[in-house]
């Protein structure tokens, strides 16, 4: 019997896109939630897990991984999954690959970058955003708006494939919370209704809930 | 039959990368040298292969893909590629993935920013470096000399394989041209036997080459 425990922290973005993929897959998983404010990412035992102390992270069958995209494939290939998520067909997964080695720098970076700025510069040791040193984060926020709307420009979908894929779900996870910086998603009605469409999934749903559970308890 | 081809710039690290892959698969491809310099991937033809406008990409029985360790992953599923530089059990994947997922901005960004930086201020518009703007530049340095030698520390090999594998060949890559920052390989002993082992592959060797004569004649 496989035996497959998922480290994480629901307030992860990448943690509950890993969440999203195992529950549409219907793999049977232990679920480990560690609080990384309590440095629980930082343990000896939780370092041999993942040696760079975050999550998501799994074992499978004494088989360790981290990074979500990289645990997203290697779930697919080991469970022999073939869903609208994460199909075996390689040129859908090319095109699922090549946006998710794209989301990093473009989607996930400038939204977080922002958030961490913005509320927690104290804990970074840097100043407060001041009128100045905010611009260059709304800069890159206009070309992030601009960047999705050309995304997803072709078929609708950020890998320009002709259904949902988990790098939609990749995407939808980032913006949910970068909502906070705020993002003014009406002004943008092509990323409004991808967004609002794709958020109709229960599982989505449910995992936003569990995480806004926890931000709401930090703020 | 089945028809590749292959766009992409010899001086380009990720394009020398996918370039290998090709040649250890012994896959044939014709390849199409874009003069990145003089526009060749703006073109109208070529926005159509590659919205990013940029190399590596392939077409593959009209099949169009970009990003460099997507084209790898499809390429190695598309002509059922089961080698040391990609295998297919799914283990040894999830750990090249996790670090190609990683290397985007922890290995090629910071050597790439350092040389934008330090050689084509000028194009980019900025001013040249003094010793205190350099100052971060080197801090990132010696954070990734440290983050190299702790991925090492291992098996010996970025992915933590027990083989060298393309996550290797793609830092190895990026190394190539970082050493023009310049960079000291041998305070730091682990890195050069790494790399220096690495590099006596005849056809690393040759990629190399060729991007040196394209770099030559820049300089």
């Amino acid at each position: 019997m496989s035996e497959l425990v998922v480290y994480g922290a629901i307030a992860s973005q990448p943690v509950r896109s890993v969440l999203f993929f195992l529950k549409h897959s219907g793999i049977e998983y232990t679920y480990k939630e560690l609080n990384t404010l309590k440095g629980e990412t930082q343990t000896e035992e939780f370092t041999k897990i993942n040696p760079y102390q975050a999550v998501p992270a799994i074992v499978h069958d004494g088989f360790n991984l981290w990074e979500s995209a990289a645990i997203v494939a290697y779930l697919a290939d080991a469970y022999n999954v073939d869903n609208q998520w994460y199909p075996k067909d390689p040129k859908i997964r090319g095109r699922i690959n090549a946006y998710l080695h794209w989301h990093h720098q473009n989607i996930r970076t400038p939204l977080v970058s922002y958030l961490v700025a913005k509320y927690w510069f104290k804990a970074k040791g840097t100043p407060e955003l001041t009128e100045e040193t905010e611009r260059p984060h709304r800069e890159a926020l206009q070309t992030w708006y601009e960047n999705v709307e050309w995304l997803l420009n072709d078929t609708g979908f950020v890998a320009r494939t002709e259904k949902a894929t988990i790098a939609d779900v990749f995407a939808y996870n980032e913006i949910t919370l970068g909502l906070l910086i705020p993002m003014d998603l009406d002004a943008h009605p092509k990323i409004r209704t991808w967004f609002d469409t794709l958020g109709n999934d229960p599982v989505l749903q449910e995992l936003l809930s569990g995480a806004l559970d926890v931000i709401k308890h930090l703020t």
